[in-house]
């Protein structure tokens, strides 16, 4: 099964993200972007609704694949394994290699921009409020479900900050093993 | 020594949440601000540079407070122990019961309007970073000095939230140590 089949919207993406790194997100308008990959305006806005989503597009579905993971996850795990498999399943899914230059682009693109950057927050903590809601479906406390639907997020997002940051060969989804790791290392109980 | 002493800073404070709860943050102006306790534009200026850091004086001094208390901690002390010493040193200090009202107010404004919410995030941004490289200093390897901080930030984050929209007994710093446990109960390693 192809992942990542560039279609008109992949390319719109890939062309789009080319041009606000050259030039930066104010200067680029839609037109343009869609005329260098031969399509019209109009086109460009079957797909996107504004400028903006194009970087954002898709993220609903990842919260989802996120949301799947839990409950997908069988009933007597443990909440720590119920977030892994969770972790694991959408990012195998979301970010494989060949989607790493691009998110590294993008997270560059936005981390220069105030209100993408809003966005993209708004969209952590929207993730972060999902999880915990299909932690409390499984029987988790609520206390419990936020602390730890908002833990794994951070790992999430720390994780994706390393992965990002290099090309070494470690997959996204190993990344954040490894920090689940170390957080049972930190936090664990005192021996 | 009095924590909380009602001098023109804290007055003008209590005025202003007072102000922005009944009319909203947008509609107070300065100067009536200023005149609800008997004070002038001018002096409002002598203490805030602006109506937003009426919400946020002080918090570059509870990040001071944090990291002092990771400098602080006993040389051989584990990285979870170091942060837990620096939460209860900062909240213990910083939010005393008698400032639970207040706190619940402020954030009600803060999450009304998206420039606050934005500054407020940042500040916790902030907060992390610095977390993380007084966590450094102390040896602890980059990736687990930032994982260790923004989880410490996450923990802060939630048990605040709990502190505010309850009026139970437990203090803040109370809140922070249960919900450590919980993260070591959770995220330990496996049996």
């Amino acid at each position: 099964m192809v992942r990542w089949a560039p279609g008109s919207r992949e390319r719109l993406q890939a062309a789009a993200l080319e041009a606000f790194v050259e030039r930066g997100f104010e200067s680029v308008t839609v037109a343009e972007i869609a005329a260098s990959v031969g399509l019209t305006e109009r086109t460009f806005f079957r797909y996107f609704p504004d400028k903006r989503e194009v970087l954002f597009h898709g993220q609903e579905t990842l919260e989802a694949a996120f949301v799947d993971g839990i409950r997908d996850a069988p009933a007597d795990a443990s909440t720590a394994d119920v977030l892994r498999h969770a972790l694991r399943a959408a990012t195998e899914w979301w970010f494989p290699e060949e989607r790493r230059a691009f998110a590294r682009a993008r997270s560059g693109i936005i981390a220069q921009d105030p209100a993408l950057l809003e966005r993209e927050l708004a969209k952590m903590r929207n993730l972060s409020a999902a999880l915990g809601t299909a932690l409390e479906e499984r029987g988790v406390s609520p206390v419990r479900a936020r602390l730890a639907a908002e833990t794994a997020t951070t790992v999430f997002h720390v994780a994706f900050g390393q992965w990002i940051a290099t090309d070494d060969e470690k997959s996204l989804a190993d990344i954040i093993d490894a920090l689940l790791g170390e957080l049972g290392d930190v936090f664990g109980p005192r021996s």
